[in-house]
């Protein structure tokens, strides 16, 4: 049977031309056993909540995952299997979420999946705590991982796996292929871990020495694994890569590249697979076929979960919303209401502390929120009065101390939003973004809701000095596809970028908040309407202006100080916290904050300049940054790389002249 | 004596209002015993070559290794201590490397500093393997690394260990201070690992439980990590953050945040210092002084090399110019011979064969070139003909299998830079650059050189898909000051870029090369030296032209078809491989390539549009991506995504209606 999944694969890989057959034929007889004895899913139904959870971290061997969906019934077809890596195919070179029916998260940046699979054991295992109910346990599955030697060198499976040891997190299984090849060949010369004595430091269930071409072993390992309830478990599997193919099994020659057709021709006979390319016999597909079975799995469950419902209706029917995504019915009214109330009380605060304040209000309205962050819940402000810590024992809380673990702690939350269920959050300082850079991206590239608190957003950090001092960083975040960033500049800014990080359904957000104080901003009520829009009109001249000063954060407060002095001019201040928010409203709108005609336009923003020439052209000017920062105290910093009204002044006039 | 450090930690802190004063309190008496007694340096002269190398990874603590160095005699005064965090002065936040005498690496980022540490002790065993003869132990010295909780929960640290337990990096000896105090409190909830036994799955040397604040103890493991050649050593150290604190000591109350006045006052009776802030009593001075032994220590090997020199005058020679940094005194003249062979022999081949070419010229004249990649030495060709695999037993080769390890091999880079004698490069994919992305920030900052090689540069790649198709990246790099990042147009721009690489010793610099084929281009003798300008015009109209086309590597060629078919307009094409350098032109040559009144202009480049504003304005238009890729062949990708010479036709057409 596992050599159905050989055969595909070979065969779509050298079709393609492109691709990994190594790790599908390797780990064929690993995904055999546990695909047709344990995974439970419904192939009609990939959404089904309860269903076991499977990520192929090791990626690249996308094509495994596509034959095995294919075999078993899920919507993709075998004309999609031999369009693979073909524009518009469902068979992508990497798994990609929302592209493949089944495909539950995409992979291929190694160590990720690993990490999506804790998230998705954590949200299982805080999911269950909070709804099921003795003789319910409406939210009980597996999630299971398989993971490459690469996936074990990546740094992140260190994080994530150390802290899914101390979390406990009993129903993550994971497989790691350990065929002693990786893209340069023998690891040898560079991995020599200890495996099995490197996850029993984290705590977890260690099965060594399991042959992973040895169906008997596999099942009596994941038969072990299933006996284990408090301990992640990890299956040490001992595969030969390009299993099945006689000249370059066991070699890195069959990891990257197709074998070739006339290897192909000899892997047939060596495994007896006399079929054409493509065609499986009727008898294999039938062994395969996961849909009544499925079928009968999920039926059980809805009459567990229609039991549920008469016994907890309200519950239930908040699990549905918490499944549909949906928000509270209230919240947006109860929003609206505490950002008018943030105008009045017009607080001069820090908007890392106007963050908090906000959770405070929203968090209580709405339970899916899940926070966290990286070792900073202090600095970071991101515990709110309804926090409570998660741990091993008690996972009905709905914090999680990431410890520092910045990568880690991004990529679980991805895999929290895969789960369903939860809308997760996590804080670390802006700058310390890059150390999870690419889980950012993934997040964007999923469209998965997953809201990044970075705090301590400028230079104006002061003491901590260019380490810690964020300058390119907005950069990066504004120009990665479909991530929205907000850069507050009051109370009343921060409790909208909240309220737009909530609601905003097909994709993460980026809060980006300060240390130091901000000050409160006057608005009318259609102000308080329009931050909504991304970039609105702060404050406007009598007639048309002559020049625009555009900022964000903390620079707003300078830009109309300025503005204040300035008075023989007739200046507008765009406040623009969410740029790409502000992309996407209709053209008349952006042209009446920015109208295309004026041209005279100063940027002040304490961060990275190259950006902002997009809203500035030729004929304006930025005050920016395109240095490093300094170590000193937050004011001092500001004044030393002159981000001041007198600056802002100077440039008006400048251009004025 | 440990006290002293106690003292002028709290008080510095106190007097700042900022900093960390626990790790310093905590890790006093270690820090002591080490660099009295063992540490092998001359406060005179920082930059010896074999001084023994201290990093301080828990770089928060930077008051601790400030009053290390004020006490040992180098040149910091005590009015630089009280001067802590404040502008201009030499006791930043965090250590930074070249603004404080004796401060090894820039550190605070956590984990990095032991990535550092790891570089270090690699550059250290390499040096010594390509130098050492019998009788003379030239480079002989041992690599010391202070780290936190946080150190380890980083993946970078798994990362950096794994590597060095495998590389067997015997003179590495790293201090944990295990206090089970983190930022967010006790790490009992969030940090639970064996990290003895994580270290022993490394295959390192472990000492464990030591107690830290027990000079004996501590004397006989750092003893006893002596005696251990063949493996890297971490000693455990249990230790009480805040030591003497009576009410802080032990909790995070200490970790971050000045202890206060009375607390302060508190701990002079506890630990029985009654000297008034920053003073320190002239005996104590003198216990600490370290001058006259180092003086004497690197007399000694002064000595040593004199002899050295005598019996190999051409090593001695070679020792001292890689020492100094200084290329060998033919490399310019051949490189630049090779690139006029470039032009003359216009291959079509990617650029990263390309680039490997290059190396197969540059690379014998360079024994200072200390290459790399993670795991991707195939498929980015940055193995060269003289490469040769470094491992455990034999440290003579130039060439490092770092892993899949992309972070950690680009901190341990930093660390080969910053220890001297080589120019380290390491390759990986563009988009992986995102992993190891504060790695190449960190770089930059510390003003090193060392050279990113980043293959498979946009969505030209194919097949893999999103996943692993730049988009922003180049953005993120062109955005971090003190880096140039280069994307040569074909295999005469390769080579320039790595001569360029080589010679700017002042910052890193990123090497972007594609994977498809890329046309040569035709260049005059005038071309091929503007190259080196970073942009430059590749083919000029009859006159004053009309347009202008801006392009980069694989694009360009694209710009060219589409000026051949323009045939009734007056185009420029202007090559532009590295943006910083052509900024760093004078004016009038800027002003020569871009007339700044000519704003009829399109940019073409398959990566983010935003950053192209700067040469754009508003009155041209970019060519460029702003959403993620597609899974397809390349060619097919590309066609997708609209990166063809007619869609440039469209837009100057269109700009010039």
């Amino acid at each position: 049977m596992a050599n159905a999944i050989r055969a595909l694969s070979m065969d779509a890989v050298q079709q393609a031309n492109s691709g990994h057959p190594g790790t599908p034929m390797g780990m064929a007889d690993i995904a055999e056993v546990l695909w047709n004895d344990y995974l439970k899913h419904n192939p009609a139904n990939p959404n089904w909540s309860n269903r076991d959870r499977f990520v192929l971290s090791n990626g690249h061997g996308s094509i495994l995952l596509y034959a095995l969906l294919h075999l078993c019934g899920y919507d993709l077809s075998i004309e999609e299997l031999m369009n693979f890596c073909q524009l518009h195919s469902k068979t992508p070179g990497h798994p990609e979420y929302g592209c493949t029916p089944g495909v539950e998260a995409t992979t291929g940046p190694l160590g990720q999946g690993v990490a999506n699979a804790v998230g998705m054991a954590l949200a299982e295992k805080v999911l269950a705590a909070q709804f099921n109910r003795p003789g319910y346990k409406l939210i009980n599955h597996h999630t299971y991982v398989f993971m490459g030697d690469g996936c074990l060198m990546e740094g992140i499976s260190h994080e994530v796996c150390s802290l899914a040891g101390t979390l406990g997190l009993g129903k993550l299984i994971a497989f790691y292929d350990d065929n002693g090849i990786s893209d340069d060949g023998q690891i040898e010369g560079w991995f020599t871990d200890d495996t099995p004595k490197r996850f029993e430091s984290y705590h977890w269930h260690v099965i060594p020495n399991v042959d992973g071409h040895d169906a008997i072993a596999i099942k009596a390992a994941i038969e072990k694994a299933h006996a284990c309830s408090d301990k992640p478990t990890i299956i040490c599997c001992k595969t030969v890569i390009g299993f099945g193919s006689p000249n370059k099994q066991g070699r890195k020659e069959c990891h990257g590249q197709p074998l070739g057709e006339d290897e192909i021709a000899l892997v047939r006979k060596t495994i007896g697979w006399d079929h054409p390319p493509f065609k499986i016999p009727e008898d294999i597909y039938a062994y395969w076929d996961q849909r009544s079975k499925g079928k009968a799995l999920e039926k059980e469950w809805k009459g567990l979960f229609a039991k549920y419902r008469e016994e907890y209706p309200e519950m239930a029917f908040e699990f549905v919303r918490r499944q549909s995504g949906k928000l509270p019915p209230d919240f947006l009214v109860k929003a609206d209401s505490y950002i008018k109330q943030c105008q009045k009380d017009a607080l001069r605060i820090p908007s890392r502390k106007a963050s908090q304040n906000t959770l405070n209000v929203y968090g209580p309205l709405l339970p899916e929120l899940l926070g966290g962050s990286a070792d900073l819940a202090g600095p970071c402000f991101s515990l709110w009065s309804g926090s409570k810590r998660l741990n091993k024992k008690d996972a009905s809380g709905n914090y999680i101390h990431y410890g520092v673990r910045e990568f880690g702690m991004s990529a679980i939350m991805n895999g929290i939003a895969l789960h369903g269920g939860f809308i997760p959050y996590g804080a670390t300082f802006l700058v310390f973004m890059e150390y999870a850079r690419n889980a950012v991206r993934m997040a964007a590239l999923m469209k998965q809701q997953v809201i990044f608190v970075y705090t301590h957003d400028s230079i104006g950090i002061g003491e901590n000095g260019p380490t810690h001092q964020p300058v390119e960083q907005l950069s990066a975040l504004r120009s990665t596809p479909n991530l929205h960033t907000w850069r507050p500049c009051d109370t009343t800014e921060s409790a909208v970028s909240w309220k737009m990080a909530i609601t905003r359904k097909e994709g993460p957000t980026a809060l980006i908040f300060s240390r130091q104080d901000l000050a409160p901003q006057e608005r009318n009520t259609t102000q308080i309407t329009q931050i909504e829009k991304g970039g609105y009109v702060l404050s406007d001249c009598e007639g048309a202006p002559e020049a625009i000063i555009i900022a964000t954060g903390s620079e707003v407060e300078q830009a109309i100080a300025a503005k204040r002095k300035l008075t023989s001019k007739r200046i507008r201040v765009v406040s623009m916290p969410c740029i790409e928010t502000f992309l996407e409203q209709e053209e008349p709108y952006r042209e009446s904050v920015l109208p295309s005609t004026l041209r005279v336009r100063v940027v002040e923003e304490a961060s990275h300049k190259d950006y902002w020439h997009k809203f500035v052209g030729f004929d304006g000017e930025i005050i920016g940054m395109d240095n490093f920062g300094k170590s000193a105290p937050g004011q001092e910093v500001m004044q030393y790389f002159e981000f001041t009204a007198e600056k802002v002044i100077e440039s008006i006039e400048r251009l004025l002249k």
